[in-house]
């Protein structure tokens, strides 16, 4: 068993992030999906069922959360980003559009970041944190976040939090993993086509539940990566009620990523990773 | 927890929706699978087995349910729609061929609206609620709903239902939800190629369960839709009996959509949604 | 509940039947996979292994079963059919080289047809059923059936024995189902592509039980679809074992296909379909 | 049940074999993906937490396995294999960099092979065995492994050890499968796609668990597949220990691969096989 960090203060943390994309992953498949009013409505239903359940939910719970949120959305839902502020949480950068860094140019990609960054200066909303879209980070993306001086939680080097370096300077990552993401298991849409089977809620309770008493054990962060419209939904949402209420009976406490992040880069046993890609020689 | 709108009554409220496509949903993907002897006899099941066997379950469960049917499938068997409504249940209007309003012009989808409706009437069954194909509604489709008179159940805003305002009038929305479909669970074809792995009864049914006590808990309205070539194995049959027997223990009422549309629309605390498009220009 | 029917004489019937495809179905998507010498070393395990694995357990457990062979692998490998005869089972007909019937021309699928029946002649085995490649049959596939007084076990218009009419005289069908096939649970090859998830032993064992339990409430066929390559793996044979325990604890008779045809057409009131495809005016 | 055979002494072998493919599989898809540093992060997660990791519960549980590891990762971390071996394990070969053989020329290939093994030969770790990268080995490949006397573990033909006979001599074959595989189960990645649903821990330790004890009652070799990157997740390793406590109760001994081939060179009962493919005239 690895030692003990500062960062989780002898204890286990968990971070709650909530991804509010809203209408952004579909109409980055194709502005004319803006027309389909049934697929718009399913998207819809994460801002207006889903985010105020999950602000219930979490109230009731008495859990703070980091909620990752698009410029666009924030732009378009003036109110958004102030709300979930004023219930406690932490509000972070999520790209303006949900296109993936990948897909960008690096002119893009700076464009995209600033423009997101304005959109919540103006709505006073301060930001510590970044999270690509699709979690596919570059190297310009890593030199961004470095450069503005905020947290990632793009990569996936460790399970625990790490300092990344980059030309422009070092910062903190705070890891997610697919496995721990609602969109793999409850994402469903035909056209755009997303996602296959929709997995049972009390399957996903389970998987989770048993990851967080892992996660307990190895001293690893438990980052959990929810969507409105998906854990937004009455069964999902009660499921997450459950896992919070188990870890929570474990000692599990929950904090917003801003706090992680602060409490890491206090730790001295934190790993520094590089950015540097892989030698490509032997491949085409 | 959310106070108690009139449309529930105070207890808890769901719909057995069936959509019998019959053989539309594969015509729609190529004529030619008309001679695939195969895959038509695996249509023509839930007309010649699966209506019979649900419509059984349903008298002995004493539960009333609406049915959505193609214009196609009512036109071709005109006994179906007349043994459904002789039954105590409703008929609604599914599309004419379901094909997706989102892959027809106005002016075909329009066709295709009316065509339905004079089915139906030749039958003198009487249609109170319409359905999109593949839940892929568009403005148009709206408009037409509204134009008619007719609840809708396509759209996703909300999992209550609630108004939606078009330029041509309004109408009540009855959201379903891709989770409480059961061709996402157990559609599977190699050509056309639908769906990926056949689900296990007891895995669909443990999820509806858990689905139906949260909907209960946040006084959604609990819609699941199914089909008759699917649902109507045995083996799914008797899952939805199960589910069927562990609602009602808990004091759901089943109703038909247009009686729930009917006693929504007396709730005042009802919301009310417009289909206006999101801005696109971030977009390509 | 339906009334009881000749065919299962009061009690439930199933019927185990086993596709020997071996190669067959790699090599139907292209000669090339003949070099892949780890892909056939995956279908030759269905051979050497599988086979005499499940010929052991039916022996065991005291059931009869239909293996259905095609014609390429009688004749590649002619001790096969054979021994399978003297172990008390069925041998019947599933095409040349599983190719599906809908992807030839009906000259084709005759000369496939007639080379089959050749190779089983040839070995003295007799031969009085039918299932098409990929349970994917036309119009030509149930003309050939009839024409041969075979029965057939390629449609899946019913869940109980019935009777098919052809321009060239009637047919006995036997239905299979997708969701009775350990194919979309079991099977997984990169290269070429085939499956996706593979489904855990003790989830399909708890499908299929629900499901006999439900065919037997229903009074239908239980006809189980395997293949040597996957049920013949270890821990997927001993849940067959545990499937076949449960339902011989339930009074389920298991019988040869040729056995069940014989006492269904007996049945007056066995059911009588026609092969005619539905209009295809509405579809392009 | 099958008599008793030299190479597992009257109990039950397993096998378990850990594939440290890092970013091949991913660089194999396309060198650009070297640039996408999220996913080159998710594959670095192996090396840095993931092979830790399972060096710490393979100490722990007292148990020795196999790694089996690209050239190109050995050559670009030089102390991995040797630390490896330090653990008291076995370093084997899997390919240089992860290509297919089946999308190499034979000459193509046999540099790959050679190349591999001058890259431990300068670590000084002895190779006794050989994997083909996604299980996809040709004759060449079969060739090569019986040139330089390795043990293979590439083909299915078999659930016990066999002998495989090739125009170069003959080798010992330590079957896999895609069963017993964590990458069907766990794997997922956006781009390049990779997998569909994510299984969850204790679904998959249920699957397992049941062909633990199958393969114990037929004397099959369980050889499990793990990747670091998967089953280096702290919920995933769990599971696995899990597994190991459940396997090690019934008197299952785990074994290097090595050690297993060697015994089994002993067994008279060893059956051998060709790798002659199957003839190809009825198909195009």
């Amino acid at each position: 068993m690895p030692t003990t960090s500062a960062w989780h203060g002898g204890g286990t943390v968990a971070a709650l992030t909530i991804d509010v994309d809203a209408h952004t992953p579909v109409l980055a498949r194709g502005r004319h999906y803006a027309t389909h009013t049934s697929t718009m409505s399913h998207e819809q239903y994460g801002l207006d069922v889903g985010v105020p359940r999950l602000l219930a939910l979490l109230r009731e719970e008495e859990v703070s959360a980091t909620f990752f949120i698009p410029g666009w959305v924030a732009e378009h839902h003036p109110r958004l980003a102030p709300t979930i502020l004023e219930h406690g949480h932490e509000v972070a950068h999520h790209t303006y559009a949900h296109r993936s860094p990948t897909d960008m140019t690096d002119a893009e990609q700076r464009a995209d970041f600033t423009r997101t960054l304005e959109v919540f200066a103006r709505q006073k909303v301060p930001i510590a944190g970044y999270r690509a879209a699709n979690w596919q980070a570059n190297a310009a993306t890593c030199e961004l976040v470095a450069e503005h001086g905020l947290y990632d939680s793009s990569l996936m080097g460790h399970d625990r939090p790490y300092r990344v370096t980059t030309p422009r300077g070092q910062f903190l990552e705070l890891p997610p993993h697919w496995s721990l993401d609602d969109w793999e298991q409850y994402a469903f849409l035909p056209d755009p086509h997303v996602g296959s089977i929709i997995q049972a809620p009390h399957t996903v309770l389970t998987m989770w539940r048993d990851e967080a008493d892992a996660h307990a054990r190895h001293q690893a962060l438990f980052m959990l990566t929810l969507h409105p419209s998906l854990t937004g939904r009455p069964g999902r949402a009660e499921a997450l009620r459950a896992l919070i209420t188990h870890m929570r009976d474990r000692g599990t406490r929950f904090a917003r990523c801003v706090d992680i992040a602060d409490a890491a880069g206090e730790d001295p046993q934190l790993t520094t990773h590089t950015i540097t890609p892989p030698p490509t020689d032997a491949y085409r």
